[in-house]
């Protein structure tokens, strides 16, 4: 191998780090808890947003951007909302900086203090909502559909690369509208986009439900999520879709004039997905030979290695090939034919499993004799000879099935780690030796839900949609409970 | 007309502001200096920014993403960078906000200040070069050809919508290499990338050239510049093109070691466009009844307006119209068809004029019987009464014409306010009554160029490439110069 990646087994947290590191994905910074997005890393988020912003725009919706900055004063407008988000942002207080007198270099000019500090936007409700305000007079004006692609910043102690980065990228859809019923309707599709991008494009089977309320966004009446398990049996959020019902609305004195004549306050949805999300692709797929791609969305579908002795078998290679690099880039394929003298075929085979590249091709000069071609699929490592005829359809068809396979291992992981369990002592058990979503009986209570967090560190993860209403006994407390909730350890 | 424009004669300041505002292009917001981006001037921006980022990619480019945040240490690290961009900096000093104790709602946490402050990028020279100090090694590391879409900061004193904003969205490429040369000729391929851009999409043509050492970015060796002229005579600065020399490798301590295996600093280039362009544009095509639009990059290419009475025939004009909306998308023409109730023809057509769509198609009842549509095209705001035979392919020649139209126009605008001076009196009096670039003799002195400025507010806009060397006077001193560069007031 020309990288050492540490196993799953021998500790996973360092498995993932190599992997994000080593795969190319992002590097650390010299800024506490930001990180730079690698090229290789950047491209698959541009895969993601792109088939992202399709389905936005397919549901009608539109881009438009809001500034950086929130006055403080408005993340106050809104109490649960400066409730969250205060503890953890970034605050800008002076506008220059100027030469030191003492010769210390440059420094904060005392004289350029702002008036009213500046938040690095955490999340853009506040400054959303006050723009609104100027766009919404009738009910004419309405829904607005608006989504914005943005960085955002929360000033989080412990990071983690993708997975709770300082800043980090994300899209946040802020919808106004005429009645709650709309506003519920668009927070419940845009939850079905999620899924459905996840799912299909993300090879990721997703759980959705709603959060109970001490786990839902500041500032909302009801979050929605959608909730995907990793290989180490932990849980992983991997999109929320709010309910906001007329708090910004309210705090923003946000009112139309509807049909009847009579002012009202505007209804509210928000919705975003994150770079996270990359986390949970990593996580989810990869194994101890480096990174799993869905083809999907990877970077580079496929590459060709040419295995040659010196330069007239390489040019004799590169002619063959040629042909079947313009019929895949026909189909839509993304290939890389990698020629580079620099290092060896088995060097370049490490290193594209490790970058989970969908489909490896290696075609050497015996090859070229019998027409065939080596092909090697990421996920499953299997290694076929296949003939050059209808290779474009073989290669197509094969990534496809990669696609499929990769949604069903994880399903089929997914599914067997959801667990019925009526016991304490087997709920803690359970978490300990095998994880995954426990699906047990709760009181309803916040404090139960506090006390059992204490207690094992599993959250509830969200009651899920089209829950079958089921009475039985809380797990921890015996109380009364009319269903099932998903508990587990999460990201 | 529905929404009141001001002249260009009148006041060609607020004639702008009520274009970007009126049009629907861009909000002022509630933070001092920053914009909101709308949606229709969103998407005017993802059109320029997709063209671009494909002739990026075309160029052998990747997309990155670094840290929204600059330790104040590294800012100094280059010295004229520092001076360029320490005057305007948003600085981040503290990460927590806090219950006021005397009940002053939410103040900043003096507790929570941070060890180093942290300035918000005005640009990403520093942090990115930090960063390129790790992954170079060996000229095998080399070049590095990235880019990066971004918000960046600066706190402008005066700030215009689009033109001069705190916060704006751009582009910036950093790209690393092993030869002076190769750095050069990154630097004017890029330069020409953006002429093409701009002339080719935004339908403005633009003079390439180099600026002066006065008026280079902070840090750079060469500045290279596409110049713009607007309606009022003035330029405007539509990108740039940086040779960065090894200033950034020195300040960041980034060498690799070389073929002939000699540890070397490594050559850099930087360049960018910002949505400033968009201010370029509005400028340059616009006129008294609202934006003109380039159909290539407008975010809307047709509209088709039914002219009804009563719901039988607006039926009919919609099953009428279904097919040519169907060919015209099926051509990749963006269209709408706009049979809102709430507004009448007349008010639909002075809107989409104001909006500046190339393209609008009105059909009534009448038209049907003699199966025409009436098309106006928004640039020469001249009326057609055209066959639905054939439609849709004169709608797309309709379409590319528009484009070369107004580029044409643009373009003999600018060369009708390109002069030659000799004298310094008809330099001042040509500023102020033309206008326009003026190409005179400069004797290539700072002190020049500053009192030529000062006393008339125009500055040298560039030496145009492939300039002619022609000896004569210095406009101001008298003294001997060696070839004529261009002068503008400008934005």
């Amino acid at each position: 191998m020309s990288k050492e990646i540490t196993s799953r087994q021998e500790d996973y947290a360092q498995w993932y780090n190599d992997l994000v590191l080593k795969g190319g994905l992002a590097d650390y910074s010299a800024v506490r808890g930001c990180m730079v997005i690698k090229p290789y890393g950047f491209t698959l988020w541009e895969n993601m947003r792109d088939q992202l912003d399709r389905m936005f725009k397919e549901t009608g919706h539109v881009n438009a951007y809001f500034p950086l900055f929130i006055p403080k004063s408005f993340l106050s407008k809104e109490a649960a909302h400066v409730e969250g988000f205060a503890k953890e942002c970034a605050v800008v207080t002076h506008y220059r900086l100027k030469n030191d007198p003492n010769g210390g270099g440059v420094v904060v000019d005392p004289e350029a203090k702002l008036e009213e500090e500046l938040i690095v936007r955490p999340t853009s409700e506040t400054i959303i909502w006050n723009t609104y305000k100027d766009w919404i007079q009738s009910y004419r004006d309405l829904p607005i559909l608006v989504n914005q692609w943005a960085n955002v910043v929360r000033w989080e102690m412990r990071t983690r690369l993708f997975l709770r980065t300082a800043e980090f990228l994300w899209q946040e859809g802020h919808t106004a509208h005429a009645t709650s019923q709309e506003a519920v309707d668009e927070t419940t599709k845009m939850l079905e986009v999620y899924a459905s991008f996840v799912e299909e494009f993300m090879a990721l089977p997703v759980i959705k439900g709603v959060k109970t309320e001490s786990e839902r966004f500041a500032g909302a009446e009801e979050t929605y999520c959608i909730e995907a398990l990793m290989q180490d049996g932990k849980a992983l959020q991997a999109g929320t879709s709010h309910f906001l019902g007329q708090n910004f609305a309210k705090a923003f004195d946000v009112k139309f004039l509807s049909k009847e004549n009579k002012l009202e306050y505007v209804w509210a949805t928000s919705w975003g997905v994150s770079t996270r999300l990359i986390g949970a692709l990593v996580m989810a797929h990869s194994d101890d030979q480096g990174l799993v791609l869905p083809p999907k969305i990877a970077p580079l579908q496929v590459v060709i290695v040419p295995i040659f002795k010196g330069e007239e078998q390489k040019a004799q290679i590169s002619e063959k090939v040629a042909p079947i690099i313009a019929a895949l880039k026909a189909k839509g394929i993304s290939v890389k034919f990698d020629d580079n003298d620099n290092s060896r075929p088995g060097w370049k085979f490490a290193e594209y499993e490790l970058k989970g590249v969908p489909v490896r091709i290696a075609i050497g000069a015996r090859d070229i004799e019998n027409n065939v071609v080596e092909i090697a699929r990421r996920d499953t490592r299997e290694k076929t000879s296949v003939s050059m005829e209808g290779l474009t359809d073989y290669v197509s068809s094969l990534l496809d099935e990669i696609q499929e396979n990769m949604y069903n291992r994880a399903k089929e992981y997914r599914d067997s780690h959801i667990t019925e369990v009526n016991e304490w002592a087997e709920f803690e058990r359970l978490l300990d030796e095998k994880g995954g979503f426990l699906s047990a009986h709760w009181d309803g209570t916040p404090e139960t839900e506090e006390a059992i967090k204490e207690k094992t560190k599993a959250t509830i993860r969200c009651i899920p949609l089209n829950n079958v209403q089921e009475p039985g006994k809380c797990i921890l407390t015996g109380n009364p409970s009319i269903q099932r909730v998903l508990f587990a350890r999460a990201y």
